[in-house]
């Protein structure tokens, strides 16, 4: 059996998922016959960027591709995809969390074609070694899928819901928990006159390590050290922000907790 | 006025700041005497990984060297003051966070030189672009300890002991508590026996992102796009975890206020 290729695809979304995706499909010599998105403006910056057609009408989407790809936050997915009406289509959502059973009523080919990067549109990035995580109704269209993720990365993962939810919890704590603490580290130091730039080597090394290292063999630090006397400066030092106070000892008590 | 440079030089200490400073003093060809421990077989391992003499005891430590770098944890370093009998030596402390007051009542020639780094026995690291901040007792050894750092690192701060102990505090959340939240991670996905290698690219690129982009450009995320849907999903996924439970509630709701 010979399955046609996915060429021609549509993108329905125009947030940093849309964006990033485009880009690397773009690269990747595939066809984007359109963007959509509800907001004009946005709409408009997004296709300008990769040069394509654009409308902000549902009823106006092609409805000519090979593949749709919904990269609508959770929150606003099931209504997107009840007023979608090429129910012929094969479509795809970028969720971390949301099941594809969202597709099942109304949809005969179907799927999660789920990137677990973080992406924001001020950054380019090196999409050849992002994980894209696919889950599809059937094996004819995990076939279609695997063979569009190939033209886009190395690092292509089959996962179940379950499995697909569990890597977007995970990625919450390792990307945007962390990126919050080096906002608030920023609004420290902010605080006093000194820049962020002195945290760089040391943020990007701390990234670095656990490319090589466990992360509990790579944690530091005075909690690890059961060092009380420096906790307790620290403490001190950040009378300011009782908000932070109150993080510093809950995580510091549950490193020291876990490495002494 | 011209001053020695400083060459010849005695670590103590044995941990992860010890034994990396160490290795970037040896790259920069500087004579490291000795090296001291009171545990004696980490000191042979340090000594033998850098090929110096060693010493486990207090009296034995070489009295000739030019600069004598105290590595070890807050928490033990007023006592080793104390303890330490070479009182005309010129004797710094690698602290984030204790003051150069410590050396004040006995020593003429004192002060900081701290590295804001992480540092794993595990992991070897480029050490020309740590920032190594300095602070002494006067200009004289200023100059001494600048033209030691100019030979360890292209990144060189004068700092007070106030600015030095905000950029510890701002270090702490920027990568030990990052770190345990990748640990965290880790064990989120063990549960599920899924590979840690699937978050290297994210955590890679968080990193990568605020080297060029401020962090609250760079925040991504359900609590950022305030996703209540996803969160609610996540909350759920956690049931095993209260802990983190707890965690991912707080820090959610920190990150919706600030971006909504």
């Amino acid at each position: 059996m010979i399955f046609e290729d996915i060429h021609r695809i549509v993108i329905l979304g125009t947030g940093n998922v849309a964006t990033h995706l485009s880009l690397a499909l773009k690269s990747a010599n595939l066809d984007i016959l359109q963007v959509y998105g509800h907001n004009l403006a946005n709409t408009k910056v997004l296709a300008n960027n990769i040069g394509t057609p654009y409308t902000n009408e549902i009823i106006s989407i092609d409805p000519s591709a090979d593949l749709y790809i919904v990269c609508i936050s959770d929150d606003a997915l099931d209504e997107f995809v009840s007023r979608f009406h090429l129910k012929n289509a094969f479509i795809v959502h970028t969720s971390g969390t949301a099941s594809i059973k969202i597709f099942k009523e109304d949809y005969q080919n179907y799927g999660a074609f789920y990137p677990l990067q973080t992406f924001s549109k001020e950054k380019r990035i090196r999409f050849d070694n992002v994980p894209l995580c696919i889950e599809t109704n059937n094996n004819i269209n995990q076939e279609l899928l695997l063979s569009l993720a190939r033209k886009l990365t190395t690092n292509i993962q089959i996962t179940t819901h379950e499995q697909r939810t569990t890597l977007h919890v995970a990625a919450v704590f390792a990307s945007n928990f962390t990126n919050h603490f080096y906002s608030i580290a920023n609004e420290i130091l902010s605080d006093k006159q000194l820049s962020f730039d002195l945290l760089k080597p040391l943020i990007r090394e701390t990234a670095e390590k656990v490319q090589s290292i466990s992360p509990d063999e790579a944690q530091t630090g005075p909690a690890k050290r059961n060092d009380l006397k420096t906790r307790s400066k620290h403490i001190e030092k950040l009378t300011d922000f009782s908000e932070y106070q109150k993080i510093y000892n809950y995580l510091s008590n549950q490193i020291q907790k876990k490495y002494n």
